[in-house]
This record gives C-alpha cells, structure tokens and sequence, in this order.
C-alpha cells in the first residue's frame, strides 16, 4: 500500500548562512528544513500554490530539530524527507541531515495543520490525507517527535514590534524570525560551541505587523526555554536542551 | 584587450523572499543581486574564499539599485553581471535584472573595495587589478553610479541592539539587515506600492555586535533618507526615491 520513497535535495552552506565560527547558523538550518518541506510538498502536488486555490494553507505545529554538528561554509550537504504520518488534525513531515562523507549530522521531525485561510482555524485533513495517500512513506520518524513544552518563568525579556521585514506574505510573523529571537537571548559564548542540541518549538498563535511581542527566556541546568508572547498571549513556546 | 563577456544566473521568486503583495521585497532582490555578486567573483577567481587567503576582504562601499516592478511569487528571473572598472581604490560591479520575457526590470551599481582584516583599512588595487585585468567587461554601468548623500535631519528614529541574527562572519552587521532597517521604517502603505524605485546606499562605517544603532529617516517631497548610526558615529547613508 505505502508505495512512496523518500525523497533528496542537495544543499551547500553558503557565506550569508555562517557566523563567525564559519559553520551554518542553527536558524539557517532550521530554515534550509522548512525550505525542503515546501519544495517537496510543492514537487508532489500538495504544496502551499495548490492548497490556496481552496482558500487554505500549511501552518507549522511544532518541530523538533536535533543537530550534532554545523556544516562549515562551502560545504555540500543533502537533506532526505518523507511523511509519514496524516491523521484527522496533523500531519508529520520527517528530515534526515547528511554531510558529503553520508553521515547523519541532523533530524527533525515536523508537525503540520491546514488552516482555513479566512477563518483561521484548522481543517479536518481526512480528505486531503485520502488525495495524498500514495505520497506517505513507511518509514519511522528519525527523532523523539516534538516534545510537551510547559509555561516558563522567564529570567530575562525583551520587546519587539512587528515589523516588515518580520512577516510573510501572510502578514504574520515568519517562523524563521522567532527562531532568530529566540537564539538572539543566548550569552555570546554559546554561540561559539558547537555542541549537539535539540530544538522543540510549539506555535501556539499568530504575531502580525504592527503588534508588540514579548521575548522571555528561561535557564534551567540541563537547557533554554522560551516563551514569545504577543499582546500578552502566549505564541510560541520552545525548549533548546545542549548535549 | 578586454575579452570578458557578462555573466548570467538564474533565480526563482521563492515563497520566503515575498511579501503580502506575493511579489518579492525590495531586500530580497538586494540580496540576490549581492548574493550573485559573491558567487561571480567565486567563479572568476577572486572571491572572498581566495582573498581571505591573503588576510583582505571584499568590502561593499556604495550601492544604487533601480527596480522597475518586483517579481511575482514562483516566478523566474535573471540577473547579469559584470565588472567593468578597476582603480586604485574601488572596482565597479553592474547588474541587470531581467523577467522570463528577457525584459529587463532591474539595474544596480556596485563599488567594492577591499580591506585589511587585520588593520581594518582599505588596501592599493593596482596588484589585484592586473592579477583580474581579463575579467574586465568593456560595458558602461546600466544606471547611473551610486549619487552623493549629504547627513539628513531625521523626523523619525528607531534605535536597535546588534544581534546574533545581525551579523556576519566577520562579526559586523549584515548589509542586508541595514537594508531591512530601513524598508522597517517606511509607512505600511508603501509596502503595498510597486511603484518604481531606486535607492542608494553608502556604507561608511562598521557595526558590531552588542553595539546600539539609531535608525533615523527624513521624509522629502521626492525622497525617503535614511541614516543609521552606530554609538553616535554615522554608518550608513541611504536614499529611497520612488517615481
């Protein structure tokens, strides 16, 4: 029945992708993952362009990230993906990360809903997932999936307004920019590590142009919590734990 | 003598690079038209990859970039280059940006000089020159070259901490993130304009991380002027005409 393959893109890490470690960003990587996803969707006929013919579109749910190492400027890297997952309110989208030499250096897993674009809520995707049934891949997700991630009681907190350069063609808050918030909190030398983590966000509710968000950060021992706020609501959630 | 010929990339209008109009930002195209200057000069023998060899860099000094109508979501364009000039100081890249239809919608001009990573100076070209004499296009610049820009007496100011996501490899703040400053402070009904546009920038100064940037911007009858500075001392200096 599960007759799909996973499928392979090619990338290299380009110098508008590194710091000054001269490795990729984590946001760069997480946003060279949710490029992937697009592309793919795209390429198999249930990508963002064919989904707002019906007035609806992917929203991310929650991602979880795990990389052991940052590939170093110039260097090629490939990323394999496949679904496996359509149930009646999510979908799952999987990654696998692998440098020139084919080791794994990365997974992600990926959560997904369909919104109705003028109400947004979430569709039922029992239809949809009965359209792209030959496109699920029966293969495990590489990593634990996104994990629960509570209230924080931040130590530390910044503002932000919403600005243009911050949204989409939605106009809401792109998911790359609070990745970038949210590494922006950490002390300088975690910048300069290049230790394994794991990264688990939860999008809770949207942040559009104009609108005042809160960035809080938590430090526990053992990892980073953060929790973006917007107007006082809670909008985004997530946990970086160092290896 | 002068035996090179201009040079061509191909781009595709990506989802991330548009804005709620669903044509892509006027950032975007800076950065593309950036992004394919660096992968040029790769190509050709002296990017950045060769010249960091020798401690020196490639610096961006002064930019104008005409932009006649921004490209539409998924849509194809190409974006021609050349250098057509080498002094002692400053070397002149130029770019034409052109639709599938090969019609051309966009023109910059670019100067570059190069410094010492250590000192942080600007270096003689007159050895890099000959080194590059045949990469030289005998072809005028397609606008006209980046226009003086005076200090301005701004109405509106924006202050900004440098951040993580700000910065390059180099620890300085990213051309692209000024260019977004700047587009930051425009009222919201210019977002939505696909009026024709050239805008000039002079880049005079370096930011660093952790370092307070003020972001001020006059309007005029005919122009948007911008200056960021960096603790007090000007940065950068641009100016938004839209006709």
């Amino acid at each position: 029945m599960y007759m799909a393959e996973k499928t392979s893109y090619e990338f290299e890490a380009v110098p508008q992708e590194v710091d000054f470690t001269l490795r990729m960003t984590v946001p760069a990587l997480v946003g060279a993952v949710l490029d992937t996803a697009g592309v793919d969707a795209r390429r198999k006929g249930f990508g963002i362009d064919e989904l707002n013919k019906e007035n609806v579109s992917w929203v991310l749910s929650r991602m979880a990230i795990e990389i052991d190492e940052r590939p170093r400027q110039y260097a090629s890297y490939r990323i394999e993906t496949w679904v496996n997952e359509f149930n009646r309110m999510l979908t799952t989208r999987n990654f696998t990360l692998h440098d020139a030499e084919g080791r794994t250096f990365g997974r992600a897993v990926t959560q997904w809903c369909v919104i109705d674009l003028e109400a947004r809520r979430a569709v039922d995707l029992t239809e949809l997932a009965a359209r792209c049934a030959d496109k699920i891949v029966d293969a495990p997700s590489p990593a634990e999936k996104p994990r629960k991630l509570a209230a924080i009681a931040p130590t530390c907190c910044r503002e932000h307004r919403g600005v243009y350069s911050d949204i989409d063609f939605n106009r809401h808050v792109n998911t790359l920019r609070y990745i970038d918030m949210m590494f922006d909190m950490l002390p300088y030398d975690r910048y300069v590590a290049d230790r394994p983590l794991r990264l688990d966000v939860h999008f809770l509710h949207e942040c559009g142009y104009g609108q005042l968000l809160g960035v809080g950060c938590e430090e526990r021992e053992s990892a980073t919590l953060f929790e973006i706020s917007c107007e006082g609501t809670a909008a985004v959630r997530a946990s970086l734990v160092w290896k």
